[in-house]
């Protein structure tokens, strides 16, 4: 069979390739057919140049056709269901039901239809307009976005149909997306599609650019690159950072989501009043899709005593219970591997888990830890490693000080949980609690955990680093997260029929909110009284 | 005299001084009586734990005493007028009338009940509600701001009184500035009075920590300090990309004003129209506060032919007709010097002045320079050499061809205009240059020079890099101004007595704009239908 072609100005192409590799199916360890390019710079630079050509005919184009063509998308992916959930789960061993086909697809196209929505509404832009002195502004493209998506989505989190996918095009800008190397074939599927919707959409097709893969030199130069406008990206702290480090030495807005451990912390009330309640909702968090969740709970907090002895006994016996999920690759059972040795080298207890399971693909055993308070402040650092998949680190502190101190230690997170009981007991620790939690969170939460992330206007799927690179922005949620690829753009004394629309006296088909004189208004500019 | 005392965690108290400066008068080029400190670590220290204190209470007063702060502040000002407007003219021989007392303190203030009007008012943070899963967010403090105010504005952009500090507090932080050392005797009166203003508004005194000077590595390991939420400096490129990479290693929000040139395209009919009109408007702009402003008009891009000829005729003899201003301080003359000469040695030819003027005081006389399309296009960067001060290059394009491409090599700036003519004869070339200029630029004008940047909902001050660290934000306006001292917070199924006053159901007040279920309102959120 031939290596796959790239996806390139609208063409399949044989890539510049420096190299090849093979998805594997982590269910049975075994390699799967299809081989696949690693890109040489040379396919970049094709891309980018595509891209740059795509940029200036997507500015001019009418909302309502970008609009189409997001809806249209959802709507082919519908179509073509059943082949995308059996790749992405022989690539993932993602449950084909209900994750794949019940959740994760419906919620990529329901992001997809709620993207149109929002581009016709147009309101995300932030259109405002100070008529006295004739000066608008709203937020407009910043030119091609290079998406990097993660392992552990592969519909919604996609470089060619995910959160960063949907937003780039919404904001107006081509994409250039690395697929991610474990799940190549269903990227592929995706490309195909979004090639297709595109052509009926008459979109330029060069909206969109696939390779599979890059020597990690050419990712840094990619996110450098001059042409291109920012970078969304979705993966390890390690390639991240260094991602972070290449952008913002040539001032690239790069958004990044890296790591979190989603701390939740447990007043000793909350235990009292419903401790199997709490142990229920804490293992099935632990354990969705085997813990390769963004935000997967890693680091539980609880005050030392017997109703917190009993607790831990009692998540114990519940991980213990269930199966181990097959994981996503041989990558993040050996990462997660050692994580768990990091954590245990530092002075962990290890609960029950701890390694591998055997048999075909790759399992790892669910995985409990457990290390005091006082150790834990010697090595906060350590202690925070992230141990990406279905283990966990309890956290027992001996006082309600010293839990303070704990959480004081804390790097950022995407989110942060406090349990406390209803009657009032823990309300005063909780004052203490949440201000020291809430600015180490992008999303903070009340007696319910953090996996399960609502596409909604309110989500904030973000937080201060390292969890991402920026804590003002959030990669989920619409119309929001459109805005990290946007640049602020004003408009002074430019004359009326120059305008962007959305600036315009006359508001587009009386829907898009704007802020005239301070006040937000779906209604025009009046003339002066 | 005793060396001027910092003001930490509400004392004036005596640096830790590495070493002392003091300040110059402009006019005559002598050394003014004060002598200030340059401070070594241990004050920045102080200042970053007096701040972290301050920070957690500033979280929890009501937005009222915070915006009470801010109008008693503004009022301060103008009690104390005559003695501000009379030490900043002698730091920076700007002068007292109109520009100091009539412009600048009016704007500082200006800014300052601008401000508290959109604190009480809460829109700022974008409030958003999705009642059906209750989430809500919106931006909230981000912790303490330092910022490093710059040499050209000693009210309005001053770290303890300007833009960048009425942000930080109305955002909710305390702020730990460093007076810029052109003018510490403006930075200490200021300091004097804000440090009143707090303690009658009851605010923590902590609210505001300033110093003079600082080593270089000391400003490097302040911005990268884990206690400080965030950065705002106005200055030089060179200053400012050092301190950028420091706080980018860390993760650390950083937002910059660099180095702008705002260029100014006149496209052929404009000069045919209405030549005269336009060469008064740009030899005025240009000389503006001897040119030192952010958006001096430093680049000019012409179109080769006799009128083009007239009308650089016209510039100069305008430029030669005034007398060149007193610049802010003998600095600014070294580096406008090195700057005239980078362009001089690039190939730029002078077609006025280009050297110091004799006599007392730091003058350098009204400088015009001249290169052509092609010359430009050789060397582009170093004809991008930022020249503060009063002096200006006149890019003069062989064919419209060539305007495109020299637009096309722009780095980002914050301005760019576009002059046109009224009959349309420049319409189509217009529809050519235009989007190029756009995404270079953050504020694009019609038919207008760019200096003037009004205190407004939809001004955009900033721009892409290098103008300034990222595209999205803006450093002049209210509220936009304020979101860049903020992170973003999600509420997920918080208790609602729990929810900051700005997310409940009830509107406070009734006068908060909030984004409930996709509409904006300043009604309150509604029980189910």
């Amino acid at each position: 069979m031939p290596v796959q072609p790239i996806l390139i100005d609208g063409q399949w192409r044989t890539a510049q390739a420096t190299g090849t590799f093979f998805a594997e199916n982590p269910t049975t360890g075994e390699r799967l057919p299809d081989e696949f390019p690693t890109s040489a710079w040379a396919d970049c630079e094709a891309a980018l140049e595509a891209a740059v050509k795509a940029s200036a005919v997507l500015r001019t184009l009418p909302r309502k056709q970008v609009a189409r063509f997001l809806a249209r998308y959802a709507d082919l992916l519908e179509e073509q269901k059943a082949e995308l959930v059996e790749r992405a789960h022989l690539e993932t061993a993602l449950p084909k039901s209900p994750r794949l086909a019940e959740v994760e697809l419906p919620r990529t196209t329901g992001q997809l239809r709620q993207a149109a929505v929002a581009v016709l509404e147009g309101s995300w832009a932030l259109p405002t307009i100070d008529p006295k002195i004739n000066l608008r502004s709203c937020l407009g493209s910043i030119g091609p976005v290079a998406v990097f998506g993660p392992n552990n989505f592969p519909f919604a989190f996609n470089g060619v149909a995910g959160g960063d996918f949907v937003a780039a095009i919404a904001a107006g800008n081509p994409v250039v997306a690395k697929a991610h190397p474990c799940h190549p074939g269903t990227t592929r599927l995706l490309a195909e599609i979004v090639l297709a919707a595109l052509a009926e959409s008459d979109l330029p097709l060069a909206t969109v650019q696939m390779i599979y893969n890059l020597a990690p030199e050419d990712g840094l130069r990619l996110v450098a690159d001059a042409r291109l406008g920012a970078v969304g990206f979705t993966g390890s702290r390690v390639a991240g950072l260094k991602l972070k480090a290449a952008a913002d030495a040539v001032g690239k807005p790069i958004y990044l989501e890296m790591s979190s451990l989603n701390p939740i912390v447990i007043l000793p009330g909350a235990i009292a009043e419903r401790s199997a309640k709490i142990e229920d909702e804490l293992a099935s968090s632990c354990l969705a899709a085997g813990g390769q969740m963004c935000t997967s709970p890693g680091l539980v907090i609880l005050l030392e005593n017997d109703a917190t002895e009993k607790f831990v006994d009692g998540v114990k016996t519940k991980l213990e219970a269930a199966k181990p999920t097959v994981l996503l690759s041989s990558g993040v059972a050996r990462s997660l591997q050692t994580s768990v040795k990091t954590l245990v080298d530092a002075g962990a207890e290890i609960i029950t888990g701890g390694g591998p399971e055997t048999g075909p693909g790759y399992r790892f055993a669910n995985t409990l830890l457990r290390v005091s308070g006082g150790t834990f402040l010697t090595k906060s650092e350590k202690f925070q490693t992230e141990a990406f998949g279905n283990a966990s680190l309890h956290v027992v502190v001996k006082d309600t000080a010293q839990m303070v101190e704990v959480i004081g230690r804390l790097d950022g997170n995407l989110t942060g949980s406090i349990y406390s009981d209803t009657s009032g007991s823990d309300d005063a620790l909780y004052d203490v609690v949440a201000p020291i939690l809430r600015i180490r969170v992008g999303r903070m939460l009340n007696d319910k955990m953090p996996t399960g992330v609502a596409v909604s206007s309110a989500m904030n799927h973000g937080g201060p680093f390292p969890s991402t690179g920026h804590p003002g922005f959030t990669a989920v949620g619409i119309p929001a997260s459109f805005r990290r690829f946007a640049m602020l753009q004003s408009y002074d004394n430019i004359r009326l029929e120059r305008l962007p629309e959305i600036l315009r006296d006359k508001n587009p088909a009386g829907q898009t909110w704007r802020l005239i004189d301070g006040a937000w208004t779906q209604g025009d500019v009046l003339p002066p009284a």
